[in-house]
């Protein structure tokens, strides 16, 4: 299944130097793995050691990199070579694996008041209720469930396990039990978006919850109902998202991270790990907070001052004041 | 599918007024997205400008209410309308969607020694397994999966890939090694209990897991072995209870918190989002404990000083030892 | 389905003393809960109150604990109880669920191309895709999907759920829009793995994720691309670990930790709850970090200066500086 580097230039572009067009690719590795039969990638200037080591046949790096890279072998001079490298993994599925074909598995439970665009690949043990519709060109791989009347665009990947369209989480409080509000809004998923194994996206309670194009979502997440996230938005995975939250656009949001309800994340916003969101972020940046880590006995010892620490604040001002005091030759009282 | 407002009345009680009750309502939607034909409500008296701006055509409203409702339009008064609210769901869902018959799809693999009530609906690719039982009108979405000898209630709603029954996470160490201890305990679940997608509730040890009446699960819950959960707690998406923790009656645990094992909360605890409770709670209250969020650039700032917290109260209390020898004419050794 | 005491130290070894060899044995219980046809355990020498108070008919203890046990009844003394007790749960199913055998069941879908053990159990509607291989004596239990190409060792356990081999999160950022990277490795599972509920783990971008022997994963578990977790490593519910972490052997992590990518986890590493892991850890131990837990009030007052803490610091030193000068009958500037 190899491909030549001329073969590899000629569907995506770039300039090959230093190597013969007829050379033979077995596949794809990183600088230190990479073989003399594979193509590596220099993502980043940072690397540039790993490339002077490398045993790859050729080398994808940037026009900044093209004189050190020739100086170790071929090389094939890109834009962006982290792109490239992208777009060459693609070329590497498609040869390697056929594009997969329309078609509903003969295993999945498709309802008949449901559309499934003929382009579209349903795989097995899916399930597809009562008026929901799955768009050209998406995959659903397997054990997907679509609940009724949830909407999913054109060219997705809805990996295995993913349920979108179950109830969102809405009860009222009477006598202190809890009375069911039935969701009654569905979820509407646009184009190009990409949802990871296990994730859960529920239904609107009167509205639809939304994912516009271009979204990622990885595994394990949990979209609440009513929640908009915006396009080309990427969530690691774990991630919690409650009920009627708006992600702009543009924005990430880091493993394990919490996003709480009712909030507004403006575009360009972006969540480490493990963060919990408390209110609406109106600029762009970078947000954090977690508690870092530490060995356990020191961890141990500043949790237990850490209750302490507004305490700790009223000590440091008495000390203030009382050595203001002292410095004006009052006897602090 | 439009229902009258006398419909509704009939059906839920409260008092139209200044409406008439052949007025046609298309569907329930919040105040600011209520349109001409819409029911509305106003869960809180802090959203009465929205109240006022509606264009719904009719609001259901608490009797405080009443007057500032009238001068806008049509009102239902009822004593609770977020619970009023949550019954016209109720009411508008079986207007539309009948409500499901009892019966087992074809595709679902029920062993024949499960016992699933006639009411109880099992969906599509579900299985359940030898000895498990299913109460009367309980409705298993699609792809649940309820091990052998878990007993699910009466009028239970479980969503798609949800997993009753696995084996709880038990290891003897022995030598570097596990052991696998088997898991002979069951799952027990009690009447009226909804369970979110893709949550798991692991089978016990030598007892069984057991989660009492009314209890409300959201989605990717995990629910350690022989943890038991008492009548009508609510738990949002992505919690995590270790093994053997009791929780009480009408707690509820915010999404993302995790409870450490063998531990016991009173009932009536309250668990904010994405807290780790790592010591019983005997009182009834509200409990908190997560990093505060902030930009970047602060939070490293401040998680860097959070490591030496304890060294900066040891500094404090040697400069108050200090200031006070010097106080008292002395000078500090 | 009991057992007599004399066949479970037949089978199990240790030795039975103070107690009949034809005592029969109903199941098998905690001290607690133990009643009189019943086999207990006692795990540590803390619990020996509860030892004396057991009405079980016989409790495995440890040597030193024999002379205490003899004092109440019948005991198996062995060297380590918490070991025989996990075996005596082996014994116990063995004798009540007879093991089950190897074979697919007929709602399953098993590509052609993928390679099951005869041994090997393949439980309802399970979906194993081309090039996958099921080794020896291993058992999916239900609902679980094994990706191409990807591998499972001998004696695995997998619960219902899982998925193994999904896409790997991996796109090239490219002018606000995201490329995806194909995921053009697989996954690798050793023996004696275990895998709980709806656990994912991806396949990795250009080489193997990689899990090694005797593994136990728990329930709702993210395992990111390109991962290596090695062997007789245990991690509790809801952890995620993102791409090309190293988890080395013997480490445990708790429930809802959270390790980021491209980080390195020495043997002998052991992570609490609700960590997040965001440096390389090269010595064993027990590491920490998540914030305590306290009444909401508190919390609050202390999170809202825990924002402060940097300038509190700076306080700190202003005032030692402050006091020094004054010390030195300097007037401070």
């Amino acid at each position: 299944m190899s491909l030549l580097l001329g073969q590899i230039v000629d569907a995506l572009g770039g300039a090959l130097e230093g190597g013969a067009r007829d050379t033979p690719i077995a596949r794809i590795a990183s600088l230190d793995a990479a073989g003399p039969g594979d193509l590596s990638f220099l993502s980043h200037p940072r690397y540039r050691q790993q490339l002077a080591a490398s045993r790859a046949a050729c080398v994808i790096v940037a026009p900044a990199m093209r004189e050190l890279a020739l100086a170790r072998g071929a090389c094939i001079v890109a834009h962006d070579p982290y792109v490239y490298y992208a777009r060459a993994t693609q070329l590497w599925r498609a040869r390697n694996a056929p594009a997969p074909r329309g078609g509903v598995h003969a295993s999945a439970v498709v309802d008949p008041g449901a559309q499934v665009h003929p382009s579209a690949r349903i795989g097995p043990l899916c399930v597809i209720e009562r008026g929901a519709q799955v768009g050209a060109d998406s995959w659903l791989k397997s054990r997907v469930t679509v609940g009724e009347d949830c909407r999913i665009g054109a060219r997705c990947i809805v990996h295995s396990g993913v349920v979108i369209g179950a109830d969102g989480f809405g009860f009222a409080p009477e006598q202190g039990q809890w009375v069911k509000i039935e969701q009654l809004g569905a979820v509407c998923i646009g184009d190009d978006v990409e949802i990871g194994a296990n994730t859960c996206i529920d239904r609107g309670a009167l509205q639809d919850t939304v994912v516009e194009d271009g979204v990622k979502l990885d595994n394990l997440i949990q979209i609440g109902h009513n929640v908009r996230i915006g396009r080309h938005s990427a969530f690691a995975g774990c991630v919690g998202v409650a009920g009627s939250a708006r992600v702009g656009a543009h924005c990430t949001v880091g493993g394990g991270a919490v996003v709480l309800g009712h909030l507004e994340l403006a575009d360009g916003v972006h969540i480490s790990a493990a963060t919990v969101v408390t209110r609406s972020l109106t600029r762009p940046g970078q947000y954090t907070g977690f508690f870092p880590i530490d060995d356990n006995a020191r961890w141990e010892r500043n949790a237990a001052t850490l209750k302490q620490l507004h305490r700790l604040r009223e000590r440091i001002k008495a000390l203030e004041q009382t050595l203001q005091g002292s410095m004006n030759g009052r006897t602090p009282r």
